[in-house]
This record gives structure tokens, sequence and C-alpha cells, in this order.
């Protein structure tokens, strides 16, 4: 039996300078106790009981909407990629304050998955109450146990990453990762989808995430440096293919609530179709090129950007060595599948948002403007 | 019959300071001639000839996939909310670069819809073929007849928009507009999906959109002198909640591209959940308000950003006194259905990015980096 403990002290700083810092120190911790009980002792199966639906009720999906919020949208960019590749059920993300309104096509074989950390965000509670009044079955994710999104919802997983305290969202964020691909993992197990083998080696790649978060963790300091050079500018991008891209996503949303910087991520093939006339001499670009059978294209798109004066720092997996010639400064990852990578790449992006907000003197905790949860709409 | 003329000297710059100023004005000509014979002579349905699909292949289609890079993607989001309101189809839009490397889903039943103003865009041609080759039909809108993308496509519907010079895409882009209103008309008419009145009364309002246009060009001056003012930043942002969303992420991407000012567009209700930190004291908004049954959500957000200072230049539709007292520059449009108001929406932002780019001695025609039509990956 595998027992989740947080208590009144993970709730103070515990010798970290801000929550924000020690919430992304968390992290392994968030992992093991989201993953928990839910891999069984012999690390060969998914077990979901808080799922309540049945095989064919799962059968039956034919289509998954993703409804949420901020950087809880993000985790669901990279849920649409796990379902889709493991399960093969088509899947769509949409911010709650358009999909509400929108009249979106739902049916009875519709699921509707809200992700919200605290299950109090007000446009992504409405759209699940509109997702119900259509007819849809409601999963919810949250890291809340009891907040109104749980209550309503029909299944519910909790991310045990235990109380969030920083406006900017790092371990809630990880957490839902990990509970996408826990989701994943068990409509595929559920349909047959994927050869028990597949199944158990991404459950051992999981398993090996929360050691391989402290390893990169233990790697601030180089972080650090980069952050406070592009501390000194107003403007800078992300860039990214797949999965990194939803990564880059949510790295330049870290970087905007604290650091106040204008960054803005891109879809790397993208550039060539517009943005590219905004790289000039010393722009920071922070590449991810973490995704083995796009990382030539995504190269190229480095070079680019490189050719115009842009200084790139790469986040890619150790031991790429067309990634290292290319870019400025290299940050490296450990090796994983790379369905799992956006649950290691984000941790540097957290810790440079952290550090260009420390350098700009900014109240890192609470940035100006935002509240931790947007209970309003 | 109804017959497109365009010749050599429309290639030419006939008196306009540049091609890009040229083709805006151009854009009631290209609207008339989209539309063309594709209105039947009472105004009552859509003739879509050239769409060669079976009312049963219609009918057994479950999913359509819009796949398009840069403004054509643009114009897919505005296609996907004209299909799914008007036709109930479920479409999902994507950019070429992502769609064609990540094996998406795709069944006999799935229509992917590409676009491509020159229909040699590569990341646009590769996923064409990558669609076929997993099945799927694939119908083409494009401005060039006996292109790749055309040749390569099961149906093409033609946008006679006329040779487009500028890099910036103007004219092409709000006929692929018209091209998404006719094709959504003609799925919804196929399927019996929509009242013939409301077929009728759409296309009533697609008539007298060229004319409309016509009174926004008439209006050019408002926006030279406030594209003068925002001229003078290097960063803001485009919001609007809904197609005006859609529309805000072209009018952000026309700004990017000539005038290089760092532009963001943001869904309104995503502001609180951190691009808010961004807005301070003289930052310059550009608000889209104008869906009626968003109104008072988009005018609350309006006020959130006012409220941190910023300087919100509205875009809304004639009569509406709410916005007006909300910002501190209107311009509004005339009135048409919510659904059509995207081809009049964009065209005071086309302007707007134009004068912007003269304002700060940039080359319109050819901004710096970018290339007409992508034509390598």
């Amino acid at each position: 039996m595998y027992k989740v403990e947080w208590d009144i002290v993970t709730a103070e700083k515990a010798g970290y300078d801000h929550f924000m810092l020690k919430e992304i120190y968390e992290q392994p911790k968030a992992y093991r106790d989201t993953m928990g009980a839910r891999i069984d002792d012999a690390g060969k199966r998914i077990v979901l009981d808080e799922v309540k639906m049945t095989a064919q009720q799962i059968q039956d999906i034919h289509q998954i909407h993703i409804v949420a919020c901020g950087t809880a949208y993000h985790a669901g960019l990279v849920g649409k990629s796990v379902i889709e590749s493991l399960a093969r059920i088509p899947v769509e993300v949409e911010v709650a304050s358009e999909y509400r309104y929108r009249n979106p096509i739902i049916t009875p074989n519709t699921l509707v998955i809200v992700v919200s950390q605290s299950g109090e965000t007000a446009d992504t509670l409405a759209a699940l109450k509109e997702a119900k009044r259509c007819g849809a079955r409601v999963l919810a994710i949250t890291n809340v146990v009891g907040s109104s999104v749980s209550r309503e919802a029909d299944d519910v997983i909790v991310t045990w990453a235990g109380p969030e305290i920083a406006v900017a969202s790092t371990k809630a964020y990880t957490s839902q990762l990990i509970a996408f691909y826990l989701l994943g993992l068990y409509f595929a197990q559920t349909l047959g989808m994927q050869e028990a083998e597949v199944i158990e080696e991404t459950i051992q790649a999981l398993r090996q995430l929360p050691e391989q978060v402290e390893s990169i963790l233990a790697d601030a300091e180089k972080i650090k440096v980069y952050a406070e050079q592009i501390s000194k500018h107003d403007n800078l991008f992300f860039i990214g293919r797949g999965l990194d891209y939803a990564v880059a996503q949510e790295g330049s949303l870290k970087l905007k609530e604290i650091s106040y910087i204008h960054s803005e991520a891109y879809a790397a093939g993208e550039l060539k179709h517009g943005t590219l006339a905004l790289i000039e001499e010393g722009i920071p670009v922070i590449a991810l090129a973490t995704q083995e059978e796009l990382l030539e294209k995504t190269v190229s798109n480095i070079k680019e950007v490189a050719a115009r004066g842009a200084y790139v720092m790469g986040v890619g997996s150790e031991g790429n060595e067309e990634i290292a010639k290319a870019v400025d400064e290299l940050f490296t990852i450990p090796r994983t599948l790379p369905l799992l990578t956006p649950a290691l790449s984000v941790v540097p992006l957290q810790l440079l948002s952290y550090y260009a907000s420390l350098a700009r003197g900014n109240d890192v905790d609470k940035p100006r403007n935002l509240a931790k949860s947007v209970t309003v709409e």
C-alpha cells in the first residue's frame, strides 16, 4: 500500500529562498507520489481504480476534448500527444475560456478531460458544466481533493503534488504530465492498443524520471548563468517541434509570468512564415531539441536563427552531437523515451525563469497582476 | 456565366506605393471573384462543382483536419469555426510542419483540407502527401491553378484573388475565408444541417461583404494615425475571443512580418493566466470585440488591461456603445453576421501593419528574412 504524506511543513519554505524554488525541488517526490500505487508491484500494468469507466465505455470514446487554462492547458498539449500515440483516440485541446462559449461538438461518445491544479478555475469549471449538460462524461485531473472540479466530474485523477504556493506553477504541471502518462497507458492497456512490452518499457522509463529530475537539479548552476544573461533582454523566443513545442510554450509562459520578459514560443517550422523577421543580432532563442526523429529539422531551424545573429541556448538529450555544434550554450537532459521528455526538459526552463526573475529583482512568488487561482472569469 | 479576369496589369502597382496596399484595395474584387459563379442566380444555394465528393461521401466525413502554414493556417482557424457551426463536422486545425511528423490519426472517414496561396508550400505539400498515403481524401484551397498542391489534391477550390506579390498576404487570406464560407455552406446544404433560410441569409450577408470592405477602406486615414502611434513601440498585444481571437492572430502575424514589432495575440480569457504580468503603462493593446455574444466578457478583459495602463485600440461593430466607452481609440466595422466578421475585421489590421511598417521606414513588400512562398522545409 502506497501512502502519500504531505503535511503543514511542506507548506513552508523549508530553507529555500522562495516557494517556487522549493516546489521545483519537490518534483521528484511529486512524480513518485503521483505514480504511487498506480503502477502494479511487478511494474507491468497501470492500476487506475479511480477511473470508473468500464472497458466498453473506454472502447466507445470516439473523441477526447482536453479543456484547461494557462499552465494546465500546456499539460493538456502533452496529454494529447500521449493519448493519441498510446491509445490512438483523437484528442482536441482547447483553452476553457474559448471552449465554453463556442458550442463545441459533443456527443455521448465524447470524453471531456478538464485539468486544474486548484480545481476552482472559473472557466474550467464552467466548461465542465457545459460539457456535462451536453451529455459528455467528464474526467478531472486536479491537485485538490474535494475541489469543485473534483466534485462535479465523473472520474477524478488526483495529482499528489502537495500544496503549491508560488503563483507560477511547476510541480503541479509536471504532476499533470505524470497523470496523462498514466491515463494514456491505462487506455492503451484497456484497449489492447499497445503490446505488453511497450507498456512495461514505458512504465520502467516513467519510474526513472524522479532520479533523472534530481540529476537535472544538481546542474542548476549552469542554468543560473544563462538566466542572468537573458535577464538583460526584453524579448526572446522559444522554439521546438512536436513535444518540444508543447514544452516551449510552457517554458515561455513561465518566463513571462515572473520575469516580465516578452517571450513567445513558436513551432520551429513556422518561423519562416513570419516570426523570422524579428530575429536580429543578439536576441536570445531557446531551442528545445530532444526529439530524436525531428532533430535534423530542428537543427536546421536553429541554424536559420543563428545565421541572423540569435544567441541560442539549446536543450537536448545527452550524447547528441549534432545540436551541440549548432548552439551557443547547451543544457542536456538524461535520455528517456521520446514521449517522456517533457517531464525532464521543462525542469531547466523552470529554473531559467526562476533565476531570470531573481536577476531582475522581481517578486518571484507573487508576480505583478497575477493570482494563484483564477476563480473569477 | 461568371468570368474572372486578372491580367498582367494587375501584377503592377497601378498607382499604389506598394504591392501590399494595392492588394489590400483589391479585396472587394477578390471577394466578388471568389464567390463568383459559386452562388446560384437566385442567391439561395451554393454551387461547388469543383468539389467532386458525392452527398454520401460528405455524409461519411467524421473528422476534418485543416493543415496549413502561417497566414493560411490562420484562415484555417476561421474555417474550423465556419464548418463546425454550419455543418457540425468536428474540425482540427494544425500547422503543417507539426502535422506531417506526428503520425496523426487518419481514417477513411477523415477529410484533410490543405490551404496554400502558392500551392507550393513545402510542409503543406508534404502533409498532403502523408494524408493521402494514410487513405484520407484531400481538398485543397489555393490561389494558383496548376500548382503542386492543386495537382495532388482530390478536390480543389481556387481562390480567385489574382496574383499576390507582397510577402505579407492580404487578399489571398481573405479569399481563403470566402472559400471556407462557401465550403461550410455547401456542406451544410448537402447534409441538410441548416434551414434554407439560414443558408439564404448567410449568402445575402456574404454578398454585402465587398461593399462593406470598400467602406472600411474609405476610413483608412483613421488607421494611419493610430499606426504611427504604435510604430514607436517594440512590444504590443492583440486580444480577442472566438472568431476575434482567430483574426487577432492574423493581425499580430501581419504586424510582426513587416513592422518587426514583437506583437503577440492572446485569447482574451487567457490573459489572467500569465500574460497580464506584461501589461504595463503605455503598452498598446489591440482588442477585437465584434462578437455580440462575447462582448461583455471581452469588455471586461479590456478593462483589466486598461486598469494597468494599456493604451487600447478597439475594433468593434457599428453601434456598439459598450466597447466605445472601454477603449482609447475605436475603429468600427459595418454590421454583418457574427460568423462573417473576420472578412471585415482583418482589413483595419492589414492597414495598421502597412502604415506601421511605413512609419518605421521598412521595406513593406519585402520584409527582412522572409520569402513569399516557403518552398523549402
